[in-house]
Protein backbone atom coordinates (compact mmCIF):
# COMPACT_ATOMS: atom_id res chain seq x y z
CA UNK A 1 0.00 0.00 0.00
CA UNK A 2 1.05 4.04 -0.56
CA UNK A 3 -0.19 6.60 1.16
CA UNK A 4 -0.11 10.07 -0.14
CA UNK A 5 -1.36 13.28 1.81
CA UNK A 6 -3.16 15.87 0.49
CA UNK A 7 -1.01 19.01 -0.98
CA UNK A 8 -3.86 21.59 -1.38
CA UNK A 9 -7.94 21.59 -2.54
CA UNK A 10 -9.49 22.31 -5.43
CA UNK A 11 -12.07 25.40 -5.18
CA UNK A 12 -14.89 24.49 -7.51
CA UNK A 13 -18.11 25.99 -8.23
CA UNK A 14 -19.60 22.32 -8.45
CA UNK A 15 -20.78 21.12 -4.53
CA UNK A 16 -22.66 18.18 -5.85
CA UNK A 17 -21.47 15.39 -8.09
CA UNK A 18 -25.13 15.81 -10.08
CA UNK A 19 -24.12 19.49 -11.01
CA UNK A 20 -20.61 18.59 -13.01
CA UNK A 21 -21.18 18.31 -16.76
CA UNK A 22 -21.22 14.56 -18.40
CA UNK A 23 -21.22 12.60 -21.13
CA UNK A 24 -20.45 13.09 -24.96
CA UNK A 25 -18.71 16.16 -25.88
CA UNK A 26 -18.79 17.56 -22.16
CA UNK A 27 -17.18 21.22 -22.33
CA UNK A 28 -15.96 22.34 -18.74
CA UNK A 29 -15.22 25.49 -18.96
CA UNK A 30 -15.58 26.10 -15.55
CA UNK A 31 -12.57 28.03 -13.82
CA UNK A 32 -11.59 27.30 -9.96
CA UNK A 33 -9.03 27.89 -7.85
CA UNK A 34 -6.17 25.23 -6.70
CA UNK A 35 -5.23 26.13 -3.37
CA UNK A 36 -1.73 24.59 -2.24
CA UNK A 37 -0.86 24.34 1.43
CA UNK A 38 0.93 27.25 2.17
CA UNK A 39 4.10 24.32 3.60
CA UNK A 40 4.48 23.42 -0.37
CA UNK A 41 4.40 26.71 -1.46
CA UNK A 42 8.25 26.35 -2.50
CA UNK A 43 7.21 23.69 -4.80
CA UNK A 44 5.46 26.30 -7.32
CA UNK A 45 8.46 28.31 -8.05
CA UNK A 46 8.09 29.22 -11.87
CA UNK A 47 4.93 27.09 -12.17
CA UNK A 48 3.34 30.30 -14.12
CA UNK A 49 5.48 29.59 -16.43
CA UNK A 50 3.01 26.89 -17.79
CA UNK A 51 0.19 27.05 -19.53
CA UNK A 52 -1.38 23.96 -18.50
CA UNK A 53 -0.89 21.46 -16.10
CA UNK A 54 -1.88 18.13 -15.17
CA UNK A 55 -3.72 18.14 -11.83
CA UNK A 56 -4.04 14.45 -9.57
CA UNK A 57 -6.60 14.32 -7.79
CA UNK A 58 -8.70 12.10 -5.24
CA UNK A 59 -12.26 11.01 -5.70
CA UNK A 60 -12.91 11.35 -1.80
CA UNK A 61 -16.36 11.31 -2.25
CA UNK A 62 -16.58 7.97 -4.14
CA UNK A 63 -17.30 4.35 -1.97
CA UNK A 64 -16.26 1.13 -3.56
CA UNK A 65 -15.54 0.27 -7.35
CA UNK A 66 -17.21 -1.59 -10.59
CA UNK A 67 -14.76 -3.09 -12.62
CA UNK A 68 -17.10 -2.31 -15.67
CA UNK A 69 -19.55 -0.28 -15.73
CA UNK A 70 -21.77 1.76 -18.19
CA UNK A 71 -20.52 5.84 -18.53
CA UNK A 72 -22.87 8.48 -19.03
CA UNK A 73 -21.23 8.78 -22.91
CA UNK A 74 -22.93 5.24 -23.72
CA UNK A 75 -25.13 3.01 -23.73
CA UNK A 76 -22.84 -0.38 -23.18
CA UNK A 77 -20.38 -0.83 -20.76
CA UNK A 78 -16.69 -0.84 -20.57
CA UNK A 79 -13.84 -1.99 -18.16
CA UNK A 80 -13.02 0.95 -15.83
CA UNK A 81 -9.42 1.30 -16.71
CA UNK A 82 -11.26 2.22 -20.17
CA UNK A 83 -13.09 4.56 -18.27
CA UNK A 84 -12.83 7.85 -15.94
CA UNK A 85 -15.31 6.37 -13.57
CA UNK A 86 -14.80 8.01 -10.13
CA UNK A 87 -15.41 4.07 -8.53
CA UNK A 88 -11.90 3.06 -9.38
CA UNK A 89 -9.35 0.45 -7.51
CA UNK A 90 -7.80 3.48 -6.74
CA UNK A 91 -10.50 6.61 -6.30
CA UNK A 92 -7.55 8.80 -8.58
CA UNK A 93 -8.88 11.70 -10.56
CA UNK A 94 -6.69 12.79 -13.86
CA UNK A 95 -7.41 16.56 -14.90
CA UNK A 96 -5.59 18.61 -17.08
CA UNK A 97 -6.35 23.02 -16.90
CA UNK A 98 -5.49 25.65 -18.27
CA UNK A 99 -3.47 27.57 -15.51
CA UNK A 100 -4.68 31.29 -16.15
CA UNK A 101 -2.64 33.44 -12.77
CA UNK A 102 -1.27 32.52 -9.89
CA UNK A 103 -1.18 34.07 -6.80
CA UNK A 104 1.20 33.02 -3.66
CA UNK A 105 -0.16 29.86 -3.77
CA UNK A 106 -3.98 29.65 -5.44
CA UNK A 107 -3.33 29.00 -8.89
CA UNK A 108 -6.28 30.00 -10.62
CA UNK A 109 -7.29 27.74 -13.84
CA UNK A 110 -9.81 26.90 -15.96
CA UNK A 111 -11.29 23.18 -17.25
CA UNK A 112 -12.26 21.99 -13.03
CA UNK A 113 -14.00 19.34 -13.34
CA UNK A 114 -13.48 18.56 -9.61
CA UNK A 115 -15.85 18.89 -6.72
CA UNK A 116 -14.98 21.39 -4.29
CA UNK A 117 -13.29 20.88 -1.78
CA UNK A 118 -11.55 17.62 -4.10
CA UNK A 119 -8.19 16.74 -2.38
CA UNK A 120 -5.01 17.39 -4.64
CA UNK A 121 -2.02 14.93 -4.21
CA UNK A 122 0.34 15.95 -7.05
CA UNK A 123 0.51 18.55 -9.84
CA UNK A 124 3.25 18.24 -13.07
CA UNK A 125 3.46 20.43 -16.20
CA UNK A 126 2.10 19.60 -18.97
CA UNK A 127 4.81 19.47 -21.69
CA UNK A 128 3.61 17.76 -24.98
CA UNK A 129 0.65 16.48 -26.40
CA UNK A 130 0.48 13.12 -28.85
CA UNK A 131 -1.11 14.72 -31.92
CA UNK A 132 -4.91 14.50 -32.45
CA UNK A 133 -4.65 12.76 -35.33
CA UNK A 134 -2.38 9.73 -33.90
CA UNK A 135 -5.40 9.03 -31.29
CA UNK A 136 -7.93 6.81 -31.65
CA UNK A 137 -10.31 6.90 -29.01
CA UNK A 138 -12.32 3.39 -28.52
CA UNK A 139 -15.74 3.04 -27.56
CA UNK A 140 -15.80 6.49 -27.27
CA UNK A 141 -15.85 7.51 -30.53
CA UNK A 142 -18.18 4.49 -31.20
CA UNK A 143 -20.82 6.12 -29.23
CA UNK A 144 -20.04 9.31 -30.77
CA UNK A 145 -20.75 7.98 -34.18
CA UNK A 146 -23.62 6.03 -33.06
CA UNK A 147 -25.38 9.51 -31.83
CA UNK A 148 -24.43 11.45 -34.98
CA UNK A 149 -26.21 8.76 -37.00
CA UNK A 150 -29.10 8.08 -34.87
CA UNK A 151 -29.94 12.40 -35.17
CA UNK B 1 -4.02 10.21 3.96
CA UNK B 2 -5.23 7.90 1.03
CA UNK B 3 -3.98 4.46 0.74
CA UNK B 4 -3.30 3.21 -2.86
CA UNK B 5 -2.33 -0.70 -3.75
CA UNK B 6 -0.79 -1.80 -6.95
CA UNK B 7 -3.28 -2.72 -9.56
CA UNK B 8 -0.45 -4.30 -11.57
CA UNK B 9 3.71 -3.94 -12.36
CA UNK B 10 5.61 -1.85 -15.16
CA UNK B 11 7.85 -4.72 -17.25
CA UNK B 12 11.10 -2.15 -18.58
CA UNK B 13 13.66 -2.51 -19.80
CA UNK B 14 15.59 -0.11 -17.25
CA UNK B 15 16.68 -2.01 -14.40
CA UNK B 16 18.06 1.30 -12.63
CA UNK B 17 17.58 4.75 -12.83
CA UNK B 18 20.51 5.42 -14.80
CA UNK B 19 19.39 3.81 -17.55
CA UNK B 20 16.33 6.18 -18.20
CA UNK B 21 16.95 8.55 -20.92
CA UNK B 22 16.63 12.10 -19.04
CA UNK B 23 16.96 15.57 -20.28
CA UNK B 24 16.13 18.07 -23.23
CA UNK B 25 14.65 16.60 -25.92
CA UNK B 26 14.50 13.26 -24.49
CA UNK B 27 12.53 10.22 -26.37
CA UNK B 28 11.10 7.47 -24.88
CA UNK B 29 11.00 4.90 -27.59
CA UNK B 30 11.16 2.04 -25.36
CA UNK B 31 8.73 -0.63 -25.58
CA UNK B 32 7.13 -2.77 -22.03
CA UNK B 33 4.19 -4.14 -20.59
CA UNK B 34 1.83 -3.34 -18.38
CA UNK B 35 1.28 -6.24 -16.28
CA UNK B 36 -2.08 -6.29 -14.44
CA UNK B 37 -3.03 -8.21 -11.52
CA UNK B 38 -5.91 -11.13 -12.59
CA UNK B 39 -7.86 -10.11 -10.36
CA UNK B 40 -8.93 -6.84 -11.91
CA UNK B 41 -8.74 -8.43 -15.52
CA UNK B 42 -12.54 -7.35 -16.24
CA UNK B 43 -11.47 -3.55 -15.74
CA UNK B 44 -9.42 -3.82 -19.36
CA UNK B 45 -12.58 -4.45 -21.22
CA UNK B 46 -12.73 -2.33 -24.43
CA UNK B 47 -8.95 -0.65 -23.45
CA UNK B 48 -7.64 -1.85 -26.51
CA UNK B 49 -9.55 0.56 -28.58
CA UNK B 50 -7.38 3.48 -27.08
CA UNK B 51 -4.13 4.20 -29.05
CA UNK B 52 -2.64 5.77 -26.42
CA UNK B 53 -3.05 5.52 -21.94
CA UNK B 54 -2.39 7.34 -19.10
CA UNK B 55 -0.69 5.36 -16.62
CA UNK B 56 -0.60 6.53 -12.69
CA UNK B 57 2.47 4.79 -11.04
CA UNK B 58 4.44 5.31 -8.16
CA UNK B 59 8.10 6.39 -7.76
CA UNK B 60 8.47 3.24 -4.74
CA UNK B 61 12.39 3.98 -5.12
CA UNK B 62 12.62 7.43 -4.46
CA UNK B 63 13.55 8.70 -0.97
CA UNK B 64 11.87 12.21 0.78
CA UNK B 65 11.04 14.97 -1.31
CA UNK B 66 12.73 18.48 -2.42
CA UNK B 67 10.62 21.55 -3.21
CA UNK B 68 13.07 22.78 -5.66
CA UNK B 69 15.48 21.09 -7.59
CA UNK B 70 17.39 21.43 -10.86
CA UNK B 71 16.32 19.41 -12.97
CA UNK B 72 18.16 17.04 -15.88
CA UNK B 73 17.02 19.94 -18.47
CA UNK B 74 18.28 22.89 -16.99
CA UNK B 75 20.88 24.43 -14.93
CA UNK B 76 18.84 26.49 -12.70
CA UNK B 77 16.44 24.99 -9.99
CA UNK B 78 12.67 24.68 -10.22
CA UNK B 79 9.63 24.06 -8.13
CA UNK B 80 8.80 20.53 -7.95
CA UNK B 81 5.72 21.05 -9.06
CA UNK B 82 6.96 22.68 -12.30
CA UNK B 83 9.09 19.65 -12.94
CA UNK B 84 8.52 15.79 -13.38
CA UNK B 85 11.41 14.99 -10.46
CA UNK B 86 10.74 11.67 -8.74
CA UNK B 87 11.43 13.79 -5.09
CA UNK B 88 8.07 14.75 -5.09
CA UNK B 89 6.05 15.31 -1.67
CA UNK B 90 3.62 12.32 -3.02
CA UNK B 91 5.98 10.45 -5.02
CA UNK B 92 3.54 9.69 -7.82
CA UNK B 93 4.42 9.28 -11.91
CA UNK B 94 2.59 9.44 -14.88
CA UNK B 95 3.51 8.88 -18.14
CA UNK B 96 1.46 8.66 -21.68
CA UNK B 97 1.68 5.46 -23.27
CA UNK B 98 1.17 3.87 -27.15
CA UNK B 99 -1.02 0.58 -26.64
CA UNK B 100 0.36 -1.52 -29.15
CA UNK B 101 -1.67 -4.68 -28.18
CA UNK B 102 -3.53 -6.31 -25.33
CA UNK B 103 -2.53 -10.20 -24.33
CA UNK B 104 -5.41 -10.98 -21.47
CA UNK B 105 -4.11 -8.60 -18.28
CA UNK B 106 -0.54 -7.98 -20.18
CA UNK B 107 -0.82 -4.09 -22.17
CA UNK B 108 2.23 -4.24 -24.49
CA UNK B 109 2.97 -0.51 -24.91
CA UNK B 110 5.35 1.69 -26.15
CA UNK B 111 6.97 5.27 -24.55
CA UNK B 112 8.04 3.34 -20.59
CA UNK B 113 10.37 5.43 -18.85
CA UNK B 114 9.71 3.78 -15.22
CA UNK B 115 11.89 1.06 -13.34
CA UNK B 116 11.08 -2.69 -13.98
CA UNK B 117 8.80 -3.78 -11.56
CA UNK B 118 7.35 -0.07 -10.90
CA UNK B 119 3.62 -0.24 -9.24
CA UNK B 120 0.85 1.30 -11.14
CA UNK B 121 -2.35 2.62 -9.28
CA UNK B 122 -4.13 3.46 -11.87
CA UNK B 123 -4.86 3.99 -15.77
CA UNK B 124 -6.98 6.09 -17.90
CA UNK B 125 -7.47 6.12 -21.35
CA UNK B 126 -5.94 9.01 -23.22
CA UNK B 127 -9.04 11.07 -24.69
CA UNK B 128 -7.63 14.78 -26.45
CA UNK B 129 -5.22 16.64 -26.53
CA UNK B 130 -4.47 20.36 -25.89
CA UNK B 131 -3.17 21.55 -29.24
CA UNK B 132 0.34 22.04 -29.52
CA UNK B 133 0.09 25.61 -30.55
CA UNK B 134 -1.66 26.26 -27.37
CA UNK B 135 1.14 25.45 -25.10
CA UNK B 136 3.36 27.16 -22.94
CA UNK B 137 5.95 25.37 -21.50
CA UNK B 138 7.95 27.50 -19.36
CA UNK B 139 11.47 27.32 -18.22
CA UNK B 140 11.82 24.22 -20.38
CA UNK B 141 11.28 26.34 -23.00
CA UNK B 142 13.76 29.14 -22.00
CA UNK B 143 16.62 26.04 -21.39
CA UNK B 144 15.69 24.67 -24.90
CA UNK B 145 16.46 27.83 -26.12
CA UNK B 146 19.68 28.83 -24.26
CA UNK B 147 20.93 25.50 -25.40
CA UNK B 148 20.09 26.36 -29.08
CA UNK B 149 22.21 29.82 -28.82
CA UNK B 150 24.90 27.88 -27.11
CA UNK B 151 25.11 25.32 -30.33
Amino acid sequence: MFSFRAIGRVRSPYKATAEIPKGLGTKHPAEGVLDISPEFEAGLLDIEGFSHLFVIWVFDRSEGFELTGTPPSDNRPHGVFATRSPRRPNPIGLTVVELLRREGTQLYVRGVDMLDGTPIVDIKPYLSSVPQESLRRGWLADAEARKTNTK
